[in-house]
């Protein structure tokens, strides 16, 4: 038995923390199988120490590929200690942001170059790949909006980029959704985030019928 | 003008830092140039984070490739805020351990394989490599004789590892040298330290006459 391993993957602003906060309860309740939702670094300690030395505003001398291989090497652990051995036990997990989001902001937002920053994670994910992410398109602008009136408590070293830089995410997202149309379902968020919900929930039991049988 | 990239390298045991701290002084007053001795994390602050994260003893969870993909963040960003401006200001860097290390210790002790780890490291340093390796070699007995009697006090996680690992990683080292006879000098680590110093500095000298000339 292996489980089944989807992405939640957007711009900032998207929503797709309340969309997998909405999706969870929903799918552990209709699915026969465990469900486990997590983002990174997903309460493993080593990953949390990495992550806080990359979102910390002070580090401001951190270069960009710095920052990509210490969100590789993040990504690493978690992976090794949450997702693949819910995978290998048959759960359903449900993971908020994975390689795409480095491919997209380290190598498109940042200009590492994506075929690069591929590389590294491939390293990391030893060619590990979500079976389908669902992908949660905004417009820049709308996105940035959005941070900006939601989080002026704790906004961090990424979200504080300004609007050039969240278009590059948002068009290199597009361009993998293009290439990978097989792994990616592309929702519209800015509708309703019940809406979108709803359409994330359906776009999964269309596609895993097995996983919602008796 | 460009300066001078020379590296150190060998097994734990071997003496490179006290070759180092020998060597700095002599090509300070001999050569012509401002002389740079460096190790990572080298006071480097994003680096020194990271180097804790990997030698604390308690991160007995750290997966192997997490540790590699670290072992190069903090490369990237000493080799960012010490070596290239050091190098573009013309001088010579003389670094204790270099991405040779990564390959022997975390490609072959570690046996994630040479290959991939040479893949993260050329995306740490965009193909930056020393104009000059001294390799310093040592048996792997003898090597974990020295340390196990000099460290008592602190040993670090790499170091605690059998004999196997220190086998593999020397075998490793022998084998970069034989593929890089134009960079790499190999020196025997097992005679008088004050012998393996002046060793190196000749080597030097002769290698590169112009640093010493009036």
């Amino acid at each position: 038995m292996s489980g089944l391993f989807i992405t939640i993957e957007g711009p900032d602003g998207a929503g797709k923390t309340t969309a997998l906060n909405e999706l969870f309860p929903r799918l552990e309740k209709e699915t026969n199988r465990k469900v486990i939702a997590t983002r990174e670094p997903g309460g493993v300690r080593i990953s949390e120490k990495i992550r806080d030395l990359i979102l910390d505003p002070n580090n401001e001398e951190m270069d960009v590929r710095t920052e990509a291989l210490l969100y590789a090497a993040a990504r690493r652990q978690h992976l090794i200690e949450v997702i693949m051995p819910a995978l290998a036990a048959g759960h359903i997990v449900l993971c908020d942001r994975f390689v795409d989001s480095s491919l997209a902001y380290q190598g498109a937002g940042r200009r590492i170059g994506i075929e690069s920053v591929a590389q590294i994670n491939e390293f990391a994910t030893e060619g590990l790949q979500p079976d389908f992410t669902l992908y949660l398109d905004i417009d820049s602008d709308e996105g940035l909006r959005r941070i900006q009136t939601s989080r002026k408590a704790g906004i961090d070293r990424l979200e504080t980029e300004g609007l050039e830089f969240h278009q590059r995410v948002r068009h290199a997202y597009l361009k993998l959704v293009e290439k990978e149309p097989e792994r990616f379902s592309l929702i519209h968020a800015n509708q309703d985030v019940q809406e979108v919900v709803n359409e994330c929930y359906t776009i999964i039991k269309i596609k895993y019928p097995t996983f919602f049988e008796e």
